[in-house]
């Protein structure tokens, strides 16, 4: 499968990008802030490990709605309006430490971010995932897709590996 | 003024972006999208020329309650967590095109985005203010600092013109 399609560029922007723009809920109102990110491969879900001390882990034990937003970088070269991002809108659920997950989830994310290592072993970091309900995907000037379950099952699947 | 100071690197930070991500509540849930954005001089508020076709204008229309963050673009050269990267938070206020501010907020934005010349003669976009109460401003792993007025002020006034 060479040809192009909205699925398969999506695959492309979030697996070739290291952080999210992250959205939570702060008393009411929306706090974005930065995280490292690493996508299942299923591309429906996405693992962030992150701090207690953090006011996004605040935000989501008080609410776990999330937004995300995963974007091309701008180096300044083309018109911003024209970058590729994907909105994607979800749900936070920790992968406790004793879950039959972790371990495999825990090296999916150390893969990416091997430096990361030294903070699984403080008592104040959890790994979280998000399970995205919907994206909407900017591919750029005008060509914009609504993304559900159908779609990121298609851009997993599109994907070379 | 050469030292360097938080203040002065937030100024820096937010003079040298074209974008912002943008955090809306929609039905309740954070959406964070992108949108180019112009800082005012004195850096407590901030431009954006959005159409009301889009979510988040939609959004702000029912709930004018905004985050933003403005960060260091991740090139892929050093470890995520180190990015610069400014969480504002505040609240979006439209500029009328019959007010007395318009013209010289509208020359403000098109100076930085001269391409966009042509969404000012379309009806559906409309120019807003983004008011910012705080900001947390990340200038690197574990350079933390919670800005309020008098540090936007502070920004303002170091930034070499």
């Amino acid at each position: 499968m060479t040809e192009t399609s909205p699925q398969r560029e999506f695959g492309q922007l979030i697996r070739s990008q290291r952080i999210a723009a992250i959205g939570t809920l702060r008393d009411g109102s929306p706090l974005v802030s930065m995280v490292p990110i690493v996508a299942n491969e299923d591309l429906s879900s996405y693992l962030i490990h992150i701090s207690r001390l953090a006011q996004h882990t605040q935000d989501i034990l008080q609410n776990p709605s999330v937004g995300l937003m995963i974007a091309e970088p701008d180096t300044g070269s083309k018109n911003p309006q024209s970058l590729a991002r994907a909105s994607i809108q979800g749900k936070a659920v920790i992968v406790p430490k004793d879950s039959e997950d972790y371990d495999a989830q825990a090296e999916l994310y150390l893969r990416k971010f091997p430096d990361s290592a030294m903070t699984f072993s403080l008592g104040d970091f959890e790994l979280y995932r998000i399970d995205a309900k919907s994206a909407r995907f900017v591919a750029g000037f005008g060509k914009i897709y609504n993304f559900g379950p159908a779609d990121f099952h298609a851009a997993a699947s599109l994907f070379d590996k």
